[in-house]
């Protein structure tokens, strides 16, 4: 049986073009910085940014985790969402490898309340961790790729600004919320210090992220990376299809926008399985199982019979994402597998 | 003026017969271990503590860091009440010393839920940081000096059995805890693999903590307290005003606790000024100037001209602390004072 | 002018094969565990180390990194070579990331002193980090490519055991040792708890090397790979690339040894330039030009005027790598630009 | 029996006066800055030093290891002597806490060659840690109580200058040094941006050293010292000792100078006992035990039945220690317990 994969859009397998942009893609040692793809894709990714400068690196967790490293001291102290990416699935690097505590504050739908962010700031006395950087995620995946409003960020930012932070943004995913509102990722990019952005998630390169920041902060940066073992030589290989990929598969995210939306409302209607549809603003689907008194475990199970992949989220919460391998036919399958399983609880 | 000192337990200064126990001690160098005070300390501790072996260390943040560190590696996660004094008053030490993630919850009176605590255990993925640790806090400092209730303590603990975790008791003032419950301080420390103890709190010495725990914890703890720089010489003086203070400074706090009610309920009743006398449980009352619509900084500076010292704690709660050096007449000063302060504002 | 680059091995580029295999690799997600490619190189090198498993990861920086963190905990102590990669090209990454000391005891052509290696180990006492680690290189890139002898490793193998430490291998030019030696990869390794090679010098692979150990190790590097954001997606990518550099590129190495040494002969004959002829037992040729009384940056700057590109690696060292891309022509190219520069100082 | 215990200088117990000094001292809460012995102590240490700020701390590893965090970041390194105390007795703290690699290089008697450490310093790249300061000992413990001349202190004080490196001087046990050559503790000072000096050591405080520089490293110091664990409260009790040991006790060291030079001469006339008299600068004696082709342990062994205790500092070397509790009457004992050791081999 050939499964209809919707565990997440990190699964995504690069196409004949891609496949064929590496394959001809000029290439140096970038570690000697003479990687012309690599460099390349920088000078794009900080014109895209509005930044000055931008760096490749292995993985979205390199990004976020080098960029918390650039901009913090041991010590400090960074404040997050409680459902962020950094605070739950990157093993705990921000204290194993930068020294810093993190301050998980509660949000809804993954948007932190301003004045909770300021009563959550420390006094500069020796008996507190010195709060030193807001890292916000856009689009929120555990919240179920919900956008960060533009509106909520500029407040943020003029509250980081009075306090003097710095501010991160983990925008894996900022295409996907760029696609969705129209609003361009220099835009979004503006109000922050540091922007990451991955490859291998919707937009289907096989390996990498960037971060893009002034010159200062990817200079730190860049020591980080090679500190962390994140320099790689011919690694245009990797830029030529993440190149690719932005030019090939970011505009067609409004289908993946699109397709997880006629996926969830039609979970919706099923007995016993709740989507928020207030979440449903990307390509991420989180369905509640509670009503149906089963585990997200084993309704997974059951869907995995029927052909179709999911991901337990959590005890009651199921993770379903559109990319770029599922069309409309895999979404009438998604729903089909969905239909018999919640049918026969 | 003579002031009225209520800010806080560690303001205490040695008294006559603590002063000669000091002077009088016979001492070695304990690094080599040969200090028969500090010796004698840590077997008195054992003892109290129903524990294997104790370590003398040089503060509260010293003993619960070199714990925390002797029980974790570098991306463990560490489960504490969001209030709790590692958390907010210990300079982030857990992720700059120890490279731990500390996860807070939200706690009442600084007792966590134990089935959020369930919730927040990690899965064994490489995703995640590793639940390795829940630590708790008795009596509460933040929360205004609360008990945590043997029962809770028990039930977190067969958790923590169930999931292989280990259980670490912050308990600077846990000699308040036993004088206000009636249980011994032992039978609160069994559900711990380590209990930390401060001697310059209530108790009144000068200087100093200590830790207890079986062989191996305490032996593991050694080694982090000397790469701290907390191996120190003829630590026996600093040890005997220790054991001085169990004896004489102990069972006196019952006093304390009587005077920071009475002064709790006196404040309660004036006008814009509320103590939740729930949380009066031992020495510490806070007090909510909310609906003076004063900043707990105005309040502290009014009584401050008044005579009485009081920490503002945060934007709108004043911390009020009884000690060894507040008798009933500096309670009755310190009524007088708040009254004159909130009648005129 | 096309240049004849002698600076590194890690200069180069992929050919049409290799590219060919990449565009052609069948890849999964590796974060899942699904990509095949990977899982198949993995296997293979745990076949050719003679370990239970294998892990890909990022960098040579990065192997030896995660490799070091997942032998120690902080505070612990590794001994190396004074001029070990890991002392002086990783960015201080075992001290940042590990919080581990190294022990840089000086070497002959890279090979420790058993006596003084055994000297140097602490004894058990809170005082003193922890010796817990050996870790060798072979080849050794600073002292020129110079092979650590099977009889030298047997020996400090004898010694750990006695002590209970662990061995760790820098193999990133374990390929060039094992084909000037005829000494099998799976040999060398047999004597250390965990190697490292790398697929991005002398093999021509474009980016990635390989850890190998048995399962425990590689478990608890797994955990620091993704820590250390070297998690990746479609890595299958890159690994055909080494699965391919292994089959076509590794024995032809023959070639880039017997270069090295024709070039090496040919400079040392000349005026000024001297060549430790010694230590030229694999692919890299050190040129000392103390007697010309001339830096080696100088000496580096006139040879690229020549075409010859070189790396100034000390203040009168010069090092000068054959690789894939360097054929007889090259070579004759290089001694003729030698010559040039030493008849015109 | 009473033994002869020159183990170390830190065994000294306090006398009557200086136990009357604890006894009397006037203290209050050094957290809130407020022991008035504590500041008068610091203010005294920064007017002997000629620095702008001291600050107390327990024992003399924090003072380094606070100096070398506030110096430094993850990934820096230090040049220092291989036998130093922070390579050698500071249980790998360096890079345990503060995440810097240690570069020893080999001194004779503890005196680095100041062009070797120009060698030493890195050049800014990427790959190398980055080279952030230099810290001497003085006196030297281990290459015994060796001085570091002032003119050698100068020369590296314009090497630092040059490349723009800090200055850190371990002067545990400067106080030794300043008698020795009559040279000022503000002298030897000058040259380094931090100063740590011991009170437990000669001096013979019970606990506690202090350390000094400007306004913006103490106050980066401070923060360190409250997560380490070191922030005490009515520290007043160990200042007052260290006033009365400065007072009382430093000027006297000259007699332990005179008294290990007469133990050293008398030692190495002894048939097998060597002692380097050259390094004889102060109150540390070491004897090389080579000759008598039995280990110091043996020796340390010997010399305990005959009353006399000693340090078996290395396989063949004993260390030997005049300190406030040797007096002329102990030395000869002394004496006649090596001589009946020797005679007995």
């Amino acid at each position: 049986m050939e499964f209809v994969d919707l565990r997440s859009d990190t699964l995504t397998r690069p196409d004949e073009g891609m496949r064929q942009a590496m394959a001809s893609a000029e290439v140096g040692d970038d570690v000697f910085g003479e990687d012309p793809t690599v460099n390349l894709l920088q000078e794009k990714i900080a014109e895209l940014t509005g930044k000055k400068a931008a760096l490749f690196v292995a993985s979205g967790t390199m990004g976020n985790q080098v960029s918390i490293n650039a901009h913090t001291q041991p010590g400090d102290e960074v404040i997050c969402e409680e459902r962020a990416h950094i605070f739950n699935y990157e093993s705990g690097s921000p204290a194993m490898l930068s020294g810093v505590q993190l301050r998980p504050l509660p949000g809804k739908y993954g948007v932190l309340n301003v004045e909770e962010v300021e009563e959550a700031i420390r006094p500069a006395d020796h008996h507190f961790p010195q709060t030193r950087l807001i890292s916000l995620e856009n689009t929120h995946n555990r919240w179920g790729g919900t956008i960060y409003p533009l509106d909520e960020i500029k407040k943020m930012h003029k509250l980081a600004k009075k306090y003097k932070l710095k501010m991160h943004l983990d925008g894996a995913r900022l295409w996907n919320a760029s696609i969705a509102t129209g609003i361009t990722i220099k835009e979004f990019s503006r109000y922050f210090d540091s922007v990451s952005l991955c490859f291998s998630k919707g937009l289907g390169a096989p390996v990498g992220s960037v971060i893009a920041g002034d010159e200062d902060f990817i200079e730190r940066a860049h020591r980080y990376r090679k500190a962390y073992g994140g320099g790689m030589r011919q690694a245009g290989i990797l830029a030529a299809a993440a190149i690719y990929a932005i030019e090939h598969n970011w505009q067609r995210m409004a289908d993946d926008h699109r397709r997880a939306r006629t996926l969830a409302e039609a979970i919706n209607e099923m007995p016993g399985l709740v989507v928020n549809l207030q979440t449903v603003q990307t390509n991420i689907v989180i369905v509640d199982t509670s009503l149906t008194g089963r585990s997200s475990a084993e309704i997974a199970s059951r869907l995995l019979e029927e052909g179709v992949k999911v991901i337990a989220f959590a005890p009651t919460r199921l993770r379903v994402v559109t990319h770029l391998h599922i069309d409309d036919q895999a979404i009438e399958r998604a729903i089909e597998a969905f239909k018999n399983v919640s049918k026969n609880l």
